[in-house]
């Protein structure tokens, strides 16, 4: 990558470090976990619910509407097709899918530091998708535009817990519908080096995006490097539809990689029971998966899961529930055993602000995300309200959570340094430890150092001005934007871009479908 | 048990299950996990930890001060005592505790309803224990009383999610230091039929705690029943202190359990890294269990860690960060390995108030703390700065927590129903589950239902006056302590215990050590 992305930039290696480096963005790679995933069922259960959802795909099917090409292309690889009804032979998703789909990949960012392994013992973090909404504490909570989306992209670029810019960040709502996916392409590009979504809302707009990433990367590159990681969602139960379908296709062909992610509010769009769920949910993302291999075998494609509980009084989302943690370790259980990267979690809750409920909404989403070893998290930073809005506090919150599960999987240090017996003995009883050889040695990097929390006296907090951790969130994020630099971009590639965005603009009259 | 109570007690298990129904407490079993623990390190990363134990304890030792019986003791047993310090042999005090310690053991409660399993696979959360200050939204922080010293019991008793009534929930500094252990025993048998802990702050108000106990619960049902469970915390590095001595013997002469813990803020009484921590951890408590279990050979002893890491800009103690949460788990496999019931965890956080720092970081402790298989977890709910003070709004929001714990650790339903194969067949594509007979079945079981969490629309909460979730836990323990009823208490009992009290009181001035 360094030779091609080298023509199209300037000052070739040494000058982009030089450039790096004047930045000052503080880099944390993508966590490779040292720990064994937590598992919830063993073998016989996850056997059973694989046998259950082949049983699915072969007696339901699963409805794969307005899209004639897929039917033939499913027929044609073995599958029973009625109509837009298909069932699948027992088996037969699992083999496709095993036989072409990589078990692990890299998805290649502008910035060669900023490369994301998907799959194996990674994980990747990337922030909120799709809200249309926006929150501060400053400006409460309103509508998002395309500046709230910079900023966003702005943040996960400086953030260094965060590995990935993400896709719809929140929907710039002040940009015509058929037109802001090149508005949120271009800011991916231009305010982040970091790896990044296209657009998935209709299929010419992820052609839109291809063309875009064929500006910005070279057309050879992308034929052989996913350079977007794009979410195509079932339309649950047992549904994949044209949009999606049509979006999905525009990838493969190119090679671009894609999350087929079951969406599964459950109780409304499956069964209540987890069991019930992932049974559902692995028959509609082989489906999905098996589309995807059978149009170009080989492009990178990740499993998805996205379960939510639901109150029963009233039907909302619930999230931070145990059953959608059940539901998460089990998937990427059998994500592992079908031999895919998986993509679950988030920094999940259905709280209006940052606050407590949040929060251990959050954590009850994220710390088993991690310990399931999910390989491609949305929604890590940034989520409230059921994904109706991305707050700016709670991405600062969340980022730091993040930054915490990076030292978690890191594992327990069992070098002599970390065994510290010999520290122990020296010190001998009664004596602290505070300005000992072995503190003073492992002083710098001894614990995670939280940028939000505070750790202060009572005392001291109250004369701070008794802030909560919302409130100091809110500081650190007008620091982070006010101290924004953005990575160097070719000029050539900028107005490349440009030009196409202006070109594919004029071409169209305003829309808000 | 049901028949020596009976005898206290009036209208025989009858008359009792009528006046509990009449209170319509809910209660809720402790967890017994489904789940295998989740584990950071394997056999031989483990056995590395407890052989660097092993050296500690042979090659620096252990300061035993003040107790000259307890030096007398060890020394029989074959440890090489010289002046205070107690070096152990190599495998000595695991093959004393392994030789009479349970692994497991119920602890009585005065409701048989509420008996706990103490070890194995079962969790048991118990409240906040030992802060000065209090904390809620109307009053802010003060010093604790009496009162907020019942009220939290209260609180704890009609909780479901707790299932212990903790011991110095909050310090009541209007009674004086000297006398305040009785009114707290008092009032955990009193306002509450849950099990309790004892008090550990002198030997003598040990043997107050076991002299009330006999009264509440009869001599001869004491010395075959624990039914108090004490915290006895190391002075760490390597010391144990007179007043724990006195204390762990006072409760172990009279076959009461206690918890041997090793209170370590990381950096300070230990050095920074997990592996030291752990090491030296297992040191002190295996010493420590070793006096227990030459003080009275089979008195049930369960093995504790307490530890957080530091800022290392101030010294304050910090939680919720990756490294205890390393520590806790490790902790964790190596009670399984040695054979005891084990303590840690809780929701634990330096933030001042019930905000979004409080909940991430006890958060971060008890998902740990519930993965790694703790048996006994103090400070499930409402603690707050470092442990200065507890909260109600915190207790509220914690003990849901615990709640969703119970849930997630019962793993994934296998049977037929949870399998929902059929109701998904029945189905279909595209069609809603909300109405089907599989969700009408499931409906009120199927998922955890949060009493503080929000999930209403933005539009709706805004109506409800956009409280978070602090403020809807304000309104939630103040209804349940208007609806507290108090446990029946035969009046013989609670005479005897008034007396016994009114004349502990009247022997000795007011002192405030």
């Amino acid at each position: 990558m360094t030779e091609i992305m080298g023509n199209r930039r300037t000052g070739g290696r040494e000058g982009r470090r030089a450039v790096r480096l004047s930045h000052a963005v503080e880099r944390l790679p993508f966590l490779t976990r040292a720990l064994a995933p937590f598992e919830v069922l063993g073998d016989e259960g996850l056997s059973i619910i694989e046998d259950n959802a082949d049983t699915l795909l072969q007696e339901v099917g699963i409805d794969f509407r307005g899209d004639a090409e897929a039917l033939r292309l499913l027929a044609s690889a073995g599958a029973d097709v009625d109509g837009e009804r298909v069932r699948f032979p027992r088996g037969m998703c699992r083999s496709i899918v095993q036989a072409s789909a990589p078990r692990q990949f890299t998805q290649y960012a502008r910035n060669e530091a900023n490369h994301v392994e998907i799959g194996g013992p990674h994980t990747v973090f990337a922030p909120n998708y799709g809200s249309p909404f926006v929150r501060d504490l400053d400006g409460g909570r309103r509508y998002g535009t395309i500046e709230d989306f910079r900023n966003f992209v702005k943040l996960a670029y400086a953030s260094p817990h965060l590995h990935h810019s993400g896709g719809t960040v929140c929907e710039p709502v002040d940009v015509p519908v058929n037109k802001r996916h090149l508005d949120m392409v271009y800011s991916h590009i231009r305010y982040s080096d970091k790896p990044f979504m296209g657009s998935v809302t209709a299929p010419e707009r992820a052609r839109d995006t291809v063309e875009m990433c064929r500006l910005a990367f070279g057309a050879d590159y992308l034929e052989t490097h996913p350079v977007t990681l794009s979410l195509i969602n079932a339309n649950s139960p047992l549904v994949w539809d044209s949009v999606m379908l049509g979006a999905a296709r525009a990838y493969a062909e190119a090679n671009q990689a894609t999350l087929l992610t079951p969406f599964i509010l459950a109780g409304a769009m499956a069964p209540v029971t987890a069991a019930g769920v992932a049974a559902q949910t692995l028959a509609e993302a082989l489906a999905g998966m098996t589309f995807v291999q059978l149009t170009r075998p080989g492009a990178p494609v990740v499993m998805g899961s996205f379960a939510s509980s639901m109150s029963m009084q009233s039907g909302a989302p619930t999230f931070g529930t145990p059953e959608p943690a059940l539901v998460l370790y089990t998937m990427a259980s059998l994500a592992r055993r079908l031999g895919v990267p998986f993509r679950s979690g988030g920094s999940l809750t259905a709280s209006k602000v940052a606050d407590a409920q949040a929060a251990y909404e959050s954590a009850a989403t994220l710390q088993p995300t991690v310990l399931a070893g999910v390989n491609f998290v949305l929604h890590a930073a940034g989520w409230l309200e059921g994904g109706l809005a991305i707050g700016y506090e709670k991405f600062i919150l969340d980022a730091d959570q993040c930054g915490m599960m990076a030292v978690f999987v890191k594992g327990v240090d069992m070098s002599e340094n970390g065994q510290a017996v010999e520290a122990i003995i020296a010190n001998g009883p009664g004596q602290h430890f505070l300005g000992t050889a072995h503190t003073l040695a492992n002083f710098e990097t001894a614990f995670y150092r939280s940028e939000v929390a505070d750790n202060n006296s009572f005392e001291q907090w109250e004369e701070d001005g008794s802030l909560d951790a919302a409130q100091r969130a809110n500081a650190i994020w007008k620091r982070m934007l006010r101290e924004y630099e953005a990575p160097p971009l070719d000029p050539a590639i900028d107005e490349a871009l440009l030009d196409f965005i202006a070109r594919r603009k004029a071409s169209m009259p305003d829309s808000e479908i």
